[in-house]
């Protein structure tokens, strides 16, 4: 059998999905003639599965796909394929602003050394591209707090933590979720998004289930969140993509009807 | 006491075993003069208890011993080793076909950028060796498949991934099983061996599980699996050998005799 | 609200702790200018809430501070942060014999692999200060071993290695336990500290239970650990503090006072 055959039959399948909603396409992607020569059929799989067919898939716009795949990239430290795609994320119509709310955002999640990895190369793309200073700028105003909830997210916190580590609790309330989570250089929907796509990259599962509930108030769908699935298991690697599927399932998906049996 | 003594007592037990079978040798390993003189102990270790012990060990060909290191180092992203890795494996009779089908499969288990990564090294060491195209190119015919095996297989995804992301479920059965696992770059065993290495790097080891069973199936042995365990110990880290070793021993260890009584 | 008041108030909540003590001042560390243009906002947190607080914290020496981070950057492979980081923990008064002996003993625990990277950089840093090599070699006199104690940990390896892998086991009994931390490059305490932040980085938890017991028995102390979980929160990410808490907690907390009641 060849399998270029049981591609087009998948693309197919896909595409027939894709084209009933005029969605945004994704910025083209042309690969170099010499790049990959030592994994064709690499260079073949992401040009034909990853390129022309997930990145062009309607449920996830190709703006939070950028920003699925940088905050994967980032969690993982590889360098070497941020240049190529914080271009495209640029491109795609993420802002620099969001681009280095991302970075720092990961930082906080997968540890800062990794984000500092990836502002040294957001560094020289924003430099080709001359964007200015004011556009990376965060301003000192921060969102509003639903206190209520707040304070129940920082009971948990107190009561998790607080007991042997006061000051690691004091940082959390105070300095992440007080200050860094009320920024605005990301909308609190993105910056769920990108902290959820971290946690899965460094298989932190057990920590999904708080920041699931958070990303589902602030916005994400289900729809949204099946294409982070499919997006994971080609930039994170299938088992962080399955490791992710029940978390993510039993936040999102639909509760069974009323009456309903079990199988 | 000194540990010169110990160690070539423990290389005096190991080596016994080794000259009982007369296994291929491992190509040897020339250590520059000047390499590792930040960690001299470091580097004592890794040429007396690394190179002269346990790449010599008879019970894991030094070709294997050679693709299990390159899954490691792959799936870690620590580009520094691959040169000289990606060199020694070659020298050890991996082809460049299966260096870079090896590549190409951890990027799968372990995220695409992890490939993408080790192609750029592999691509340098090619060249230096004068490789050619078409001793990487990878025939479009796929291995014919066990219908019934798979459709199990791809009952077991359609289960627990269908329900929620049926569109990552057709991935993983039309592509990743129906297409990846089926090339010719790597045999179904050497496949399985670099995905159940990746699996322990990453330490995703509930899902080793299916992949031991499968590996066994295409050819994986216990004695293999053991060796195995020891190159995992040295280059993933002592822990996750040790988180690896309860699935590996269940699906490997011979099952106890009937009437056997538990201790 | 503006951010600066709450870290302001923030800091000085915890600098007044601070001032109780007279404790040794983690070297001043300046950012220079251009540093991190493309995240302000990142470099604004670093300096403010890392540097000038956190670094400052009087719970954990300047120099252990610096051994708890490079145990993290190591084990991360964040080569970008070790010219730095390696020259502030010489400059914290980690020595150079005991900068490389962290890095040998991540190596053992994350992979190898990881710690040639660090021993490369190592290398330049060594290069740059004029650090000659009898400043790093390691006496070939083994410390002495509690042959009671070390007899219970083997058996515990034999018991659970032993049976699949019996060379495993004997590798870490007599090469790891019976050579590597037996080792005058590092003092016990401080081997054992640089290994529980590794198992830590790479979210080993199951696997620090003994580890915390050997440190506790080395000298570690609980006031310590808390600072630990801070260090890990901002460096090897919020998640993976949190999920190293409980099994730190459990070892360190003190007992709960003879018929406390629970609440």
């Amino acid at each position: 059998m060849k399998s270029t055959a049981l591609i087009l039959v998948m693309m197919n399948v896909v595409g027939s999905a894709a084209n009933a909603q005029s969605a945004p396409k994704a910025a083209a992607v042309q690969m170099p003639d010499g790049a990959m020569a030592a994994t064709p059929l690499l260079k073949d799989y992401i040009r034909r599965v990853d390129f022309d067919d997930i990145w062009q898939r309607p449920g996830l716009s190709p703006r939070d796909r950028s920003l699925v795949t940088i905050a994967i990239i980032v969690a993982q430290g590889r360098t070497n394929e941020m240049p190529f795609h914080f271009d495209l994320a640029l491109r795609n119509g993420l802002t620099p602003r969001e681009l280095s709310g991302v970075i720092t955002q990961v930082g906080f999640y997968a540890g800062i050394p990794f984000a500092t990895a990836a502002g040294e190369v957001a560094e020289q793309v924003y430099k080709k591209r001359g964007i200015k200073p004011e556009e990376l700028s965060v301003s000192d105003t921060l969102l509003p707090l639903d206190k209520s909830a707040d304070a129940e997210r920082a009971n948990g916190v107190n009561r998790s933590v607080g007991g042997f580590a006061p000051d690691l609790a004091r940082y959390t309330n105070d300095f992440l979720f007080g200050d860094v989570w009320r920024r605005t250089d990301l909308t609190p929907r993105d910056r769920s998004l990108a902290t959820i796509v971290t946690l899965a990259t460094d298989d932190h599962v057990a920590q999904m289930t708080y920041h699931l509930a958070r990303g589902k108030q602030n916005g994400l769908t289900a729809p949204q969140m099946q294409e982070v699935l499919i997006q994971l298991a080609f930039y994170a690697g299938w088992p962080r993509a399955f490791s992710a599927l029940p978390a993510i399932e039993k936040a999102f998906a639909p509760a069974p009807a009323v009456g309903a049996k079990k199988p």
